[in-house]
């Protein structure tokens, strides 16, 4: 089991308000208009910092400035395509379903999005592993087709940006990868 | 849009290192017999600081210490139960089928948990929101029931655990909140 | 049956031209590297323009303006929410999971959207049909849930822009409400 | 960002009115007994007309005469099949299971329509295209085999028509292209 | 365990001739290209008539004929509705995403037609019975709400007709009526 | 659109009252403890008969004794599967899930006997199908794999037998042919 | 954790070698025609006792009987109903679907019997206490309506018979228990 | 029709009060704070011991032991991966998702879990199969994919354990098998 260390541990708690606000977080959390009645407080207690571990994302404002490139991207050689961000943790934080692309392309995105964070490698490249692994493709959630590319932060996967509509995979990932580009700057 | 502050990027980096190992991830994800080809290095670049930010998490170890304490509470007293632990991203990140348990428990706490996580409160405190907004239980994923409670870090929820299985939902959530409590220590 | 008139054909076809290119779009839509070989000609033939109607949409880029307003607003106050925009077609044209925004909005944000376009009105006025109509919300995709407001064009329903993650209904609706605005400029 | 020129803009309304009726939309679309309370008209406001584009769509009766052509050209061969239409969105917007057509025909015929508009082009093309990008197959909602025909307007793809049931997809193809040739006239 | 009578049976066989063509169905039934190889005949043998037992279906023609009836009615009141024909054994026989027709209207009318001939009543008249026994909305594939109306056979249920999309659940059911009406002349 | 004669209308009517009964079923098809009230008996009038088919079923009983000659057969060589057995419509009409057999025979046979009834084939047959028609497997529902037999009437497909769970797909089907062998007694 | 005593650890080997046979089971577990190559012996080793636990489950033959006696008296009564058997462990062991039983009875049936098999109680039973925990009925898989029964041996719930399709719910468990009454003999 | 012994049905008794508890479970099986009312206890008698069953399983505490031997093999090596442990009946009995393991794994273990317990074999041995039946992997919740590893007590199945994240399957299945190993202590 990873343990962080004491100096991550210290720093876990100041990414903890910087990224969730001054401990504001529990009270306004709900989704109704009944204010929360006064938390049964004795029972809730801190996870200890052992416990604990960080990852890293994507802002939403960078998920839509990848997003932005991309379309601009494809706009610039006339292509009509859908985009898709996934986070590491699988879970799609951005879809725009491009004008004039066509309807098979959303998901196409999202599950092209999703292999790329996956292993950390564009889908172009991850199809070929299929040579020596072809059910590789049978894993829920994924789609082993050009034009997804990884994110990442300390050469580590933080992300995947997905792209699908153009006449062919490999257009389709030019424009994911200006995505990624644009997230460099 | 959140932007970290200078001295978050520079922590962001160090932790990134601890947490993901130095850098040999991007080239071990892969999940196939084929290693992984000459990557394409000259499109690949890290995500500029100021698009990240991080979010704590249980650590595996940790979800399964909470569960043992769950299990371990409902066992003294006399109760089968099925035990989850879900991330603040959603994502179920343990399950534990309990012996004997009613198999209506393992998806019912797996849903408790995810309600507790979502509104950072108990699910016995959150029923009681369904007089103002009888539709809150109309949400995807969740079950206004008792027996979930949230796992914080600074006030913030980073995970809920679930239970079900116990003659009420009350004692359910008790053992819920022993889970909770190992998360302390 | 509708027929549109003859003055609306000859704009048919106008529209046609400017909004999917210059005739060319059929040779550029596939997704795969292989050309489309010389389609076959002699059988396809354009619909008569009597068998056609128009449906009008926000275009991607409209949606990434309202979904900036909306996040922009939430922002203001201090809250995380995820936004979703839905066509009337009901297909999703744009979702962004917004940073730190419970896991439970993203699916709510996207139904309360559906609910919105789908009726005309805001959730939290259709929440109040319920009254008389109550398994109105079993129909599949909606939430009758504040947090959805209608984006029209000459009063027609176009498209629904859906949030959650705040801690009421009425407050995601006001967010909603500013994407909604800001297409009015 | 594609913008629509002023003169389109003026169509718009035009078609608008044509398609929707009289402004009368936004009182008329509850599913209830209810009668919608008066709106909440200070913030509904229509969407700018640089914000919408324009597409193209079969009418419901174009479909149902399109798919009559369909079993008509079916029934002279002896043949039992399934036929369905499918928006360029990618929404079914007509189905008929067939006297006697197999059980599988049904969905297989909306996944052929859908994947001929996806791609516009008849799935016996494209069925092509795996040699190249076998991989295109596992894009959710597409099958490709013999017997859908796209539908198109000035070239571009409007809606896809597919048939099952029929002992070989060029079989099942024809009967889709006799709908499609009924829509030209 | 019901027995047909021996005149039964005899008109059994007749019946089969008359609904399925002379004897070459099985001949006929592939979707592919190749040629079904010889039968391994030796092992295939008919079923014993007292093994079988009729039941009564709408033709697909008149399902398209009740459609249209159901759409006529709902044009002569200006209202957009989509319609669906849903079969005695519950699956869907013809479904028409009528003009202007809102999104939640498709499904809402398929789940209305279901319901209406699983009990063999109209949907308005379903409603009612919920009072008694409100969790009978929670079988899958139903829907509680005025639109559905069934159609018979000697009094038997033979399949329903749902319609959504129109202001109120009796509005969508009048239109309905009107589809049965249709298939009484 | 295929028309009953006269003499078939004749028989229809007969044939109704014996499989459903002297015209009581609708007074008594609800699920619950309300008493229908009183019918809409002005709307509600019998289908004209030239609207309607007939079509074959195994019954209950039938799908039943089939069902023990196959597990029956496969008990005689030490072999623990699960059997289904699929209407003509697509619907499965009995499950049992043999002692001993795998999880994942269940599901499998399901499949097989849709398939088999689908394509009025033993499903043996059908996978060499795959040999012209690989994608035929993509269509949903389906399983192309020995262990599914169709079960005829008047040589017209009316259900499918499938077994699973034995170490191979012959022996599964010849399981199923047992089945099969006993409704024609 | 619980442990079995030394004395059931042996009962435990007798029984697993009555009720798999003698030690072939892992050699003829296959589903292909491929014979299992060697086994890689060395990894495989038998789980140590203490990590085992038996469970008690109907023969496939009981829940036939069950069933059989089900149908028979609902058959007396003239009702039309369909039945399933769930096991304890939440799978469906056996399902009919009665000859002119309405299509949501199918379903229906499936989850009553799971109902009443998680909560040991019969479904008329349980829906008395939604008027205490009403959101009990939204644990999926779950349907608070009467019809279901449970099966016990020694007490303790083993399986769960579900009915569903006559005119109310408690005819519907009447059925059911004498499904469950048939197993006592 | 297996049928136990009586010195089985002896036993049988004595393992179900030693697994279950003395009686008392009916009573408490409830998972709502309202008390089960006066059972109905005439109906409800126990079933006959020839009607009944054992099957073997891993206990919890059981699946826990070997889940941890799986991640410290993944751990001593470096590799980040997800695990699972499904039961002979298919159902998931423990899951964990590994710290930095990438999205894909969490479902992909579950499916080599139960690949692996279906067919009594390690899932690196299943590919191979493909070979002669490579429409195997069509079968509903499976994963052809070497990393799954049977558990097996007397020889017969009675669980499998899923791994995947590592680098190449053999490496996940490396690790199954370190779980599989600690079961035999």
């Amino acid at each position: 089991m990873k343990k962080l260390s004491l100096r991550t541990r210290v720093i876990t708690g100041t990414v903890a308000v910087a990224a969730l606000g001054a401990g504001t977080f529990g009270a306004v959390s709900a989704n109704a208009s009944a204010p929360e009645a006064a938390a049964p407080a004795a029972v809730r207690s801190d996870s200890s910092d052992q416990n604990l571990q960080q990852s890293t994302h994507l802002t939403a404002a960078a998920a839509q400035k990848a997003a932005q490139a991309t379309l601009d991207a494809a706009k610039k050689e006339n292509q009509r395509v859908s985009v898709a961000v996934v986070d590491r943790n699988g879970n799609t934080i951005l879809t725009v379903r491009g004008d004039g692309a066509g309807p098979q392309a959303y998901e196409a995105a999202e599950k092209k999005a999703f292999t790329a964070v996956s292993w950390n490698a564009p889908t172009s490249e991850l199809v070929k592993r299929l040579e020596d692994a072809p059910t590789l493709k049978d894993i829920p959630g994924t789609l082993f087709l050009g034009g997804g590319a990884p994110v990442t932060a300390k050469d580590a996967p933080i992300a995947g940006i997905g792209v699908a509509g153009a006449p062919s995979g490999d257009l389709d990932e030019k424009f994911a990868q200006a995505g990624v580009a644009a997230l460099g700057k």
